[in-house]
């Protein structure tokens, strides 16, 4: 079988079997047929069921008895019975499949078994298995979506996410998406019984419609031909191993089966391939740093901007705080030249603002010249980067802060970091927090990201310039 | 004068005199009238101006001209001018000072001789000093507020902070009372000039309204003196000391002009007092840690719970992050017992869940005898402390939720710890986040504690658990 054939299968088929689909509405079977039928896949869809009856709309089909080709097979019926329906598959000639059923490897030794069975079985018919234990592929192109992500956007996008767990990725999308990504593939695949990390970074490196890959890992079965692979990556990679501590290497053999100890072995792993990749140790951090390269600007190859970071905000003990955390992720906040802090003290107020990096314009923000302030500070010869720090609620003008950011970074293309807290007044300023979004929302429709603390944005500014530092 | 003395004229004053008052509504002095009134300060104002307007429908007054005594004076006017002011309280025998002005050591040797300048009058004079470069004092039970505080809650609370940053207070209280903080004592304090850390620290000790306290400091002038207070303290003091690295420490120097190197002193200091104090490193770190302190139960003194941490959640790829952060705070997450095991496997679907610690109930939840599950999950005997985690999104009944996990701690009192996550499936699903608020808020409601990611919820519990197993 070749590469190009399982992309086809599996991103753009034509055809889908849903071996399992019942009119009871909470199966696996039925969650999928519904999400499927929600995102309007344009193909079309045979769910599978012995006893004939109508789901959810459509005819159910024996699949001997479908005489049309069948692109894709989604697997959901119970583990045990998995390895009669692939062979059925390999009988139909359906040699893509899709085995969303748990109940495998992180079983037990029965669910290995049954697992050792499949991918022989598998192998023997030449079938191209994702998972089991597994959400599926989210496509918009293909016009398919994970088990549960009929509401997902159908617009494409440039962010490729990989995940052996089924709700990082659905979570992924979805927090995804309200910070402004869009996504090429997304592909849940569980026990990686057949398709495997490798082979997907393998196919995102050299799709034209991807740019920067996410992916949460439990485990590689062959990590040689990940490393052969990642030779040859010329796209941003953000990988988040999970199980490196012994009670998460614990937690991880009861979700995948997969042994995710063998610290030593990722510790060397990660040291050899610091030059292609940004490790993560969290899903706060995989998505925040992923937004980060996917919205900032692509630095030149070995181009080290981690010393020279600029800070605009309001309140001098921000500034503090900002600066403890850029030390803390190996960023350094330059002092401003004597020229450039003397400019600034003719644009801003005395009382309560401090002339130095971080720039501390006072709290409720000092409105004056704002252009002229933000010019002047990045004129400064020590300044490459920005990060501009917001309480949303002691903005008085958020239209014209965001115009002059916007002015900027479109003229001069530097990486632009907003960081935007609230501090809600009340519980329930629901008003407050729409503005929030809306200020948020514009900046990312600019490509300029948006980060709730200091920690969150320093951490993901420092992942995105320490990449394009070791990149070679 | 006694302590006593200050801590009336500070957090009960009689009558307040505002110096700097004016009718530009945008003056620090106006600002701070206007916060008082909009409290509803119950006691006698006189705002200060010697062009004898009305100031925001009150009699303006020259401060000599006031026949009453004045219980306490604000000064607001350029620090140059601070000097004279002080004398002129001196004059009229008014001996409780806050200075909000800014301007002095923080901006380099000028504004340092105007300081100590100003700390010789004190001293002289034997006037008490809050500040200068701070925003006062909130105290609800006095119903005196800070510079920016006019919508703070009314109803006081067990919990205080004390502050050199103005905005690291006013923060403070407003994400706080969110999270439904109510608040004893609150105080910015500047630049210290007089009363410092140790002394309101040894007041909160004393004070019978006071159970958790909450520190932000750049700096503290005589540490011995912090030492011996510290000796005596017992409660919880959750304290932030920044400015530990290079930049932070030169940001802070420009912020309230403490010199806050020193990093080995500080070292020293946070080892030996580990047994009194707890030790965060960000705002948010000290908010969460305090809002721990002040929900969860009280523990024994030396009693270790860390290694004893039952987590239930739905999805397994969420046992593995929590298991990894835990493992980085220190914490453990201990197998169940073999029997355990068994009664839960009786308990729960066999597909989508994952029988163990964390024991991973399906997502979405299995909504099966919670009541049943729970109990016996904490009925394993190496479990004392509980991390629940939700997907908002995917919770079917949150009220049975609340009120299983509710009752069991009325019944029990053991720490528990919900972590409460939301997708957002759109960018502006209010109504999403209202449940989400609305949940939460019950939660608070009876005191236990909700945090809205692992990372922070584990290193609030981390802080909380180690702070009574180091309590001597």
């Amino acid at each position: 079988m070749h590469q190009k054939d399982w992309q086809l299968a599996f991103f753009h088929p034509q055809s889908i079997a849903i071996i399992g689909a019942s009119t009871k509405p909470f199966k696996f079977g039925s969650l999928f047929l519904k999400a499927l039928l929600d995102f309007k896949y344009e193909g079309k869809i045979y769910p599978i069921n012995p006893r004939g009856q109508e789901i959810q709309g459509l005819r159910s089909w024996v699949l001997e008895e479908i005489s049309d080709p069948i692109d894709l097979a989604y697997i959901t019926v119970p583990a045990k019975q998995v390895p009669d329906e692939l062979r059925k598959c390999a009988k139909k000639n359906c040699q893509f499949v899709i085995i969303l059923t748990a109940g495998f490897k992180e079983t037990g030794e029965e669910g290995t078994r049954i697992e050792k069975e499949c991918a022989e079985i598998a192998k023997q018919y030449g079938i191209r298995v994702i998972g089991p234990n597994c959400f599926g592929v989210y496509h918009p192109k293909g016009g398919v979506t994970l088990l549960p992500g009929g509401d997902f956007p159908k617009e494409p996008g440039s962010v490729a996410m990989l995940s052996q767990s089924g709700g990082n990725a659905v979570n992924f999308v979805l927090l995804g998406q309200s910070e402004g990504l869009r996504f090429s593939t997304v592909i849940s695949y569980g026990n990686a019984v057949d398709l495997d990390l490798p082979d997907f970074l393998n196919y995102l490196n050299q799709d034209p419609d991807t740019n920067v890959i996410a992916a949460y890992t439990e485990g590689v079965r062959d990590i040689g031909k990940l490393k052969l692979i990642l030779n040859d990556l010329d796209k941003p990679l953000v990988l988040w191993k999970s199980g490196l501590t012994e009670d998460g290497a614990r937690a991880a053999v009861s979700h995948t089966g997969f042994l995710s100890g063998q610290r030593e072995i990722w510790k060397g792993f990660f040291t050899q391939f610091r030059h292609k990749l940004i490790q993560v140790n969290s899903f706060e951090e995989l998505l925040d740093t992923t937004k980060a390269l996917a919205y900032l600007p692509p630095l030149q190859k070995g181009l080290d901007y981690t010393q020279r970071i600029g800070v605009i905000g309001g309140g001098g003990g921000i500034g503090i705080e900002i600066s403890d955390c850029a030390d803390l992720y190996g960023l350094k906040i330059p002092n401003l030249e004597h020229t450039t802090r003397e400019k600034l003290k003719s644009l801003l107020p005395e009382e309560g603002t401090s002339i130095n990096n971080p720039l501390d314009i006072g709290n409720p923000m000092y409105m004056g010249d704002q252009k002229k302030i933000l010019y002047t500070f990045l004129e400064d010869p020590n300044i490459s980067v920005l990060i501009y720090d917001f309480i949303v609620d002691f903005v008085l003008d958020l239209k014209i802060m965001f115009r002059v950011i916007r002015n900027y970074q479109a003229k001069y293309n530097i990486p632009v970091v907003i960081i935007l807290r609230e501090l809600l007044n009340t519980a329930n300023n629901l008003a407050l927090e729409k503005k929030y979004r809306k200020f948020r929302d514009s900046f990312h429709e600019v490509s300029i990201p948006v980060f709730p603390s200091f920690y969150r944005g320093v951490r993901a500014l420092a992942n995105y310039l320490k990449y394009y530092k070791n990149l070679r």
